[in-house]
């Protein structure tokens, strides 16, 4: 027996396998055009089966966020990983028991006080960690300048100690904040060259630095030359989502993550439905609230995925949320959408929303449904 | 050989043991006082041995959020629970499942189509559902008004339709907004005399209405008396949190739950150190945002939970939280917090940053710490 739409508990996290599909090919067409390997960043599914279909289109390699993510992913037979937060010196225990099994595991670093840590602890266990430094191209998180001493000391730290200082990585996070083309290309360009700086820097102070990179959704999809660059990560891109709806990097119609839910009362004077996703199910980004649109916690859309205009889901408690118009009161709403209504609602933030479900649905164009599973902690 | 804090992996989720038994016997204490039952709210917790500890000092049955949580702690031998949330007609058959297996599951309803449903399905499977009826006390979300037609129209189409309405229960969710005492006084009377009024309506058309339930957790420490109302719920209490320290039912140093973290970073210019307790581990919650009080993403503590005035997470990523004085520049950030300092934050609200993990770490007051689970889903 087949499993569809209808047949589904309300919240569910749904994937649109077809728009899933056509983002993956999308991002991977263009890192093939621009001729940079692509390393997908596995935190925004958690999901083998989305990782897997990444990988199938030509990505190489993965990017994680959590030491969790690299030992599942690992297990699951994937071994190229560079986990993309500085390391905590207590967790190197778990980095070395990966590489041991076999695990090609890549650390990164931004200080010579975390280098020296990554030294102390290698040079305890004969561990010779593959190192990347972190660079910090837009000042919107961490990561060091391009240009400093801080660069070549932290290297230095790292090769003398034993370690491998192999590649430079930065993420543009600040590309969140734009929405128009232009800027978003500038700050891809800002990305690459304050990047492929340091990388040559280190090269002239004569480490090897083979690997070199970058990335972010919207810089990957804005940059038109990548010159020196070896390799480009980017996470959301797999499902989109408001917040990048915005930024301008996809359509409404390119969201490939929904959660179905059932509208379970109303308070027609106020024009409100009350619906069964509410910040458990949505999360609690409020990732569109700053941007040119605000979208509350998510665009509401029928059961099959199309955007209903101006519905969004305007308040949320933990299991209630609030559908109405954005601007204005639909005295009508409890006919529009009776008890029972079943609708799907674009999430701000992939990332966040995923993070709330146990497993996705992924909806087959056929309309059949498989589970897909996710897993979440550290 | 025993675990203690120092041993742990963080991002990690502490429950200080010694903060919520006193928060538990603190609203046990009031309720006794009071004179009505207590129905603890799990959703919070969604963890067997918070609840067992609820149960043991005097809590009777408990309120769900989800079916989820119903299932699980019927599993677990508690049989009288109430799902405070509007049955979606759909969830019918897990309902009933539920109550063919001996667990004395309530659901409730705010409307004729609600109420209407019930009925088709309860007919339909010879089933007598016990109905709560949701009431309206503050406009803040869902329920109808306790002077209204609306409210005797739902009682006689469940009680014709062969279903039970047994009671009335309400949630003060505008309490949240407050920060006063008096005003918390006047809400939870409200709470008290909308929900007792709608009883004595209920009575009057000829229905017994034994029940009469309120409830949050600023308006359960705030009421004086309960007159009428035979019993309260309440959920975030257990724990605490930062927004309910703002509307001031509890100091700082009540706050039972935090979120273990490590140093990984600094960028010592802007007075910041990188921790990794991000998003993920604190979830996207700014309750505190709108309250006399922002305190970011939480309020930063030592190892051992002391509050470090000043200090608070303003800024986080996925699996990144900044640490900064909350006013100011502390150009010696990098030297007060090394790389690999732990760090507790105490979160905006506890219920949202309960979900971003998979277990509790329950430090007990000699340091010692049990795993206790936690589920989450629906």
């Amino acid at each position: 027996m087949t499993t569809t739409i209808s047949d589904l508990d309300t919240p569910a996290a749904l994937i649109d396998l077809e728009r899933m599909r056509h983002n993956i090919d999308r991002m991977q067409q263009r890192m093939d055009e621009l001729g940079v390997r692509f390393r997908p960043h596995v935190k925004t599914s958690k999901s083998l089966p989305v990782v897997q279909a990444q990988l199938a289109a030509g990505a190489r390699g993965i990017t994680v966020s959590t030491l969790e993510e690299a030992e599942r992913f690992f297990e699951a037979g994937i071994d190229d990983i560079l986990y993309a937060v500085s390391i905590a010196p207590a967790k190197l225990p778990r980095v070395l028991a990966l590489r041991r099994r076999g695990c090609d595991l890549k650390i990164i670093t931004d200080s010579v006080a975390g280098a020296a840590a990554i030294v102390e602890f290698g040079r305890a266990h004969q561990e010779a960690f593959e190192v990347w430094i972190e660079i910090d191209v837009d000042g919107h998180r961490s990561g060091i300048p391009p240009q400093g001493d801080a660069l070549l000391a932290v290297a230095r730290v790292l090769q003398e100690g034993g370690m491998r200082p192999t590649g430079v990585m930065a993420h543009a996070g600040s590309s969140y904040e734009c929405d128009e083309p232009e800027a978003l290309r500038r700050v891809a360009e800002q990305e690459r060259s304050g990047t492929v700086r340091a990388a040559e820097r280190l090269r002239q102070a004569g480490h090897a630095c083979p690997h070199v990179s970058v990335g972010s959704t919207p810089t990957a999809l804005a940059a038109t030359a990548l010159s020196g660059v070896t390799e480009v990560r980017a996470g959301v891109y797999v499902f989109f989502d408001l917040v990048m709806h915005n930024v301008g990097v996809c359509g409404l119609e390119d969201i490939a993550l929904s959660v179905l839910t059932t509208v379970i009362g109303h308070q027609e004077e106020k024009g409100w439905a009350i619906v069964d996703a509410g910040w458990m199910a949505m999360s609690r980004d409020r990732g569109s609230q700053q941007q040119r649109r605000d979208f509350g916690y998510g665009q509401v859309c029928d059961a099959a995925g199309n955007a209903i205009a101006g519905y969004v889901v305007s308040g949320a408690n933990q299991e209630h949320g609030i559908v109405s118009l954005a601007e204005g009161v639909d005295a009508r709403i409890a006919a529009r959408f009776p008890i029972g209504t079943r609708l799907r609602i674009l999430p701000n933030h992939a990332c966040a929303t995923a993070a709330q479900h146990p497993a996705y649905r992924a909806v087959r164009s056929d309309g059949e449904v498989e589970a897909w599973p996710r897993f979440y902690g550290w």
